[in-house]
């Protein structure tokens, strides 16, 4: 297939870094600064060393991305909430002139949910977000699967630098503070943390969690939300003397969203380590089905996005 | 969909009583006793019903499913090893005769999966197998939605009665014999559970990924293959003072299959428990994934049936 890729971030450059590897041709890479487009098929090194060298992917201005002849969209640009834009509008050019998308920004998914689908009704094209939730793990194609009709919840741990946080934490016995200095230096936690810690970004993968499972109906409003800056060294260490840990816990159903931090039995399932996401689907017929691996990451997220694009219905 | 299924197990029972949930009819049901036709939809209950009583399931010749119109086969008959037959001559039957063909059985893609792939590429009708490998467990869609060519290596516990012996055995310090009869009582072994305890049924599950990791080339013979039977209580004792237990685990690379008795971490992620399967799935670009749930059972391995149904090419 022929990718369109909007967003160079960590996403979008794998994403075109493994295109070729797949199969696929990138004929269009751009961001807020720039694009590069090319029929035959961009140069790929180049464009990723210009971003590399500090300086715009491409000379023609972002916009001319939808003129070219494509079959997917790549929507990897940052996710925003609220009205989800400029992300929002990006996914409705592509359908509206019957070009496949695939998202993995979070923002007009868990936002505007119902508006996609209606677009996506009225378009030759198909909408596909597995790279929304859960990084490399396969969550939103194993519900499609199952159907969503049979899954009755989705829970687990979705936010792999919340996560670490509360591991070394645990681990070493030490605060909060120390671990988020600890996580920033290694590159797991960002300079501007605040949507990790405050449980935001797991809380918007269980809106659209719960959105696919009712086919729409929330935002991140609806979510209650709790997130891991105010626990005390020592509820950890309380905690483990009982054969605990707390985790940053998400929990999506029809009814609602809930993300806040948990006691889980020290070894359980769901007590996953480290940057580690896991997610336990539950089924009607199933049982309980539990995917675990790398929830986040340039090339984990990316491997998402072309297994989306693989899935797409054929020309 | 229209289903013709053959097979009147715990599987086949299972996917005629869900079909309908699923928006499929089942058009034809049939076992080696007997076969129930009806274009309109065959009365599941009552079929189901005279199975339950010890009659056949219908007073049609059992080869008569072939003749009916449906969309797909669901081929749920008992497994058979070297040329997996009748199972491999009904999925060509079908194929050969433009139909989809599901499998449960797993005979055919563990002995004969070249054949089969050559039979479906002169087929307007696409083979799937996902119950053939971890019963409820999405295994063989991950690896297709990472495309083969991207997993290195799949390695896992793969048979519920092995691991739900290893469990007792190490939970209560009880002997394999006694566990044994104790899973039979529960209905976790069978009768004769040779396949189970001997590795046999977890070789060919990995047999069937390697095929699917090396596009074939593979067949029973080529496992290595060591069961539980041979493992005494106090090995199991030994293994916890050092903080590890022993968990029937296979592997499968495009190098070959090997099942065997392996230390592993008591709290590792692989130390799954009870009748539990887990699969990981080891990928260039995604790291590892975790898959686990339930990997046997009539309900369990008509979802996976039924999920390969949908991911069929629509008509």
């Amino acid at each position: 297939m022929q990718l369109a890729i909007l967003g160079c971030g960590a996403v979008g450059q794998s994403v075109a870094d493994l295109a070729s590897e797949y199969g696929h041709e990138v004929v269009a890479l751009a961001d807020s600064n720039g694009a590069t487009i090319d029929p035959a098929g961009i140069d790929i090194g180049s464009a990723l060393q210009r971003k590399i060298d500090g300086d715009a992917v491409g000379s023609e201005a972002p916009e001319t991305l939808f003129e070219a002849e494509y079959d997917v969209l790549v929507e990897a640009t940052p996710t925003t909430l609220d009205s989800a834009e400029p992300g929002f509008t990006h996914v409705k050019r592509a359908l509206e002139t019957n070009h496949h998308v695939v998202l993995a920004n979070k923002g007009p998914v868990a936002e505007r949910y119902e508006e996609l689908r209606a677009l996506e009704a009225d378009s030759a094209g198909t909408l596909r977000f597995e790279a929304t939730v859960g990084g490399a793990i396969p969550v939103l194609s194993t519900i499609e699967d199952c159907t969503p009709q049979a899954v009755t919840a989705v829970r687990g741990i979705l936010n792999g630098t919340a996560n670490f946080i509360l591991t070394r934490m645990a681990a070493e016995g030490l605060d909060y503070e120390h671990v988020l200095a600890e996580a920033q230096d290694l590159g797991v936690a960002e300079a501007d943390p605040a949507f990790d810690v405050d449980g935001t970004d797991a809380a918007l993968k269980c809106v659209i969690l719960a959105n696919v499972l009712a086919d729409g109906g929330f935002s991140f409003e609806d979510a209650q939300v709790r997130g891991i800056e105010d626990i005390p060294g020592s509820a950890l260490k309380l905690a483990a003397e009982d054969g605990r840990t707390i985790r940053l816990i998400g929990e999506a159903t029809r009814d609602g969203v809930h993300v806040g931090p948990r006691l889980v039995p020290e070894h359980s399932t769901l007590a996953v380590t480290g940057t580690r996401n896991i997610v336990q689907i539950e089924t009607k017929h199933a049982g309980s089905l539990h995917n675990s691996g790398l929830g986040a990451g340039g090339r984990e997220t990316a491997s998402a996005v072309l297994a989306d694009i693989n899935r797409l219905p054929p020309n």
